[in-house]
């Protein structure tokens, strides 16, 4: 909350308005699925409903609670409104047309330009620097994925579901401790390994052929993210060549992450490796993303982009190619930017395993 | 999609622009993360990244498939624009303010309100009433969730941390065909319960005391909805007092779910028992929701509601009592509207079970 004033101070923003609940979380600590959260220069306020009035009195910190009867929003407007500022920023991104409708009927008798669209994605790029606490609760979260993994390798076999490999792998995620995944399991075998987003089916594990499994938990609310890609029976050539070439474009991708750096960089380093492979046209998405609160977060390391490196960005690293009707390979990493360089938060192996 | 025009012609929209991914999925089948479908009166066209190329084109009716190099949302408007319609219609519910800054800046060069929100909410109110196969399809995942409940009362015991409770629940899910739970699973036990969302935290079971089990899995695409409370040991007087109390609650909201009835009517039914036993001021939220492609939808069954129930419509009935510091109590059962009266999806037993 007070990086958020810093900020509100600089750029002179009076009142904020904030709606997006992974922001709210992460500025006075409410977890709950109904908030608003409005923060003056001086004074902060959640609204919420009757469900939370336990819950957000022992969790909110740095601002007073209010529940709300008919409506959390509507009554954080009220509240601004009264505070006696000029104007309130909100988040164009978070905020939907009609809700702007609503924040505005709520403060009937203003003028319309009470609230403002906050080009600066002001909450996003707080949280986009990890302070020591969070890299060190992404790094808990980041190797209780690992510790998945390493037990995956025991169970997995020709013949099982995809999706029983997904139960067992959630299951041991809960088991030890996670609060839940931090987005549907990707268990993607034999040519469904092509689709980059394939969720768990009934499937079954191919005899031979890539498994990819991509997977996250959230450990005291954060995000996990890590994928590994493994092969059923021996590797063909063209296999092993494809992996190899995935694997060589995701170590150079994590090398260049480092303070400095931009994301367009950063992306370009992990794609030109498999340019030189000629399998760039495989790679259909980008690089990787911020992750922390949510599993998508600020920045993305993509084509083009200027996000500046700096030290706490967490950020996922991950090339893959995906080849129709044939098979798919992706390798994910999840690395923390430091003083110097970087550092792989999920160091679980790499090297080609053929199971 | 059928359904839509119909509905599109009868509200003379001319081309209507689709961006929230339930109704993209209900619209036309994908289930990728990136979606916009336009769809005129003639033609519909689903616009997706590479992520997605096999799986749209497995996935996708009723609607050609184009992959987009930058921006789907972008590539749909302009899309929508060469095909000469006058306007197009969008969600302003489902928009972001900047997603519509994005909309009006890929259709540069045209009138400003060429993108007009539509205030019926039109894919919601399709989405509302379901058909013979959609009630058929969440009749299974309501089945699924009380086997996982008949299966956990073989398992809680006093002692147990709320979180392996919900590991063995999600593990059950996933080993009998859930693609996954509906929601963050809520196990809440002794004074937790009293947090009406009370996710399963590392706190054991008490030996004696109430234990709220809310969850539900995803099936087929479907969500599933039902809460039991149990208690461990044996209820007090008051315990038992109240339970009977919540029991009739809900025994007489399901009953006043029929044709005709408005939301509202069926809120003020539930609620009206819990003031007769003068235990209203403890029932702090609404009596339910609609419930299907996702886990809230509508209509909601709260007070003074005024949408009026219709045959295929499927909701929760869900009164709850939250008694901070001492106990808490939630009976939730899926209803669908029938012709002539209502069906409950979810047929565990409800009667106070001590364990």
């Amino acid at each position: 909350m007070r990086a958020l004033r810093r900020r509100i101070k600089e750029l002179r923003v009076d009142a904020l308005l904030v709606t997006h609940l992974p922001d709210v979380r992460y500025l006075c600590g409410f977890t709950g699925s109904n908030a608003a959260l409005a923060v003056t220069a001086t004074r902060a306020a959640l609204f919420t409903d009757g469900r939370y009035t336990v819950q957000a009195k022992e969790q909110t910190r740095s601002a007073r609670v209010a529940i709300s009867e008919v409506s959390a929003l509507a009554d954080a407007c009220a509240w601004l409104a009264s505070t006696g500022v000029k104007r309130a920023w909100f988040s164009p991104e978070h905020t939907s047309v009609s809700g702007l409708a609503k924040m505005r009927e709520a403060i009937d008798g203003r003028k319309k330009n009470f609230f403002t669209p906050l080009e600066e994605p002001l909450a996003a790029s707080l949280r986009m620097v990890k302070d020591a606490d969070e890299v060190a609760a992404m790094e808990k979260a980041a190797l209780l994925g690992c510790s998945l993994f390493d037990e995956l390798l025991g169970f997995i076999e020709p013949g099982l579901a995809e999706i029983a490999v997904a139960a067992e792998l959630e299951y041991a995620a809960r088991k030890r401790g996670a609060e839940g995944m931090s987005f549907e399991t990707i268990v993607a075998s034999g040519p469904r390994a092509a689709l980059p987003h394939g969720h768990a089916s009934a499937a079954k594990l191919p005899r031979r052929g890539f498994v990819v499994l991509d997977f996250g938990v959230i450990l005291n609310g954060y995000c996990s993210d890590m994928t590994r890609t493994v092969h059923l029976g021996e590797a063909t050539r063209e296999e092993r060549d494809a992996y190899e070439a995935v694997l060589e474009a995701q170590q150079v991708g994590v090398a260049a992450v480092r303070p400095g750096a931009t994301c367009g960089e950063v992306d370009e380093a992990a794609r030109g490796v498999l340019r030189q492979s000629a399998l760039e046209e495989y790679f259909t998405h980008s690089t990787g993303h911020g992750v922390g609160i949510e599993i998508h977060e600020a920045p993305r390391i993509a084509k083009e982009q200027e996000t500046v490196l700096r030290p706490g960005m967490v950020v996922t690293i991950e090339p893959g190619i995906y080849i129709e009707g044939k098979f798919g390979i992706r390798i994910e990493d999840m690395v923390v930017v430091t003083e110097r360089a970087q550092r792989v938060l999920t160091p679980a192996p790499k090297a080609l395993i053929e199971l």
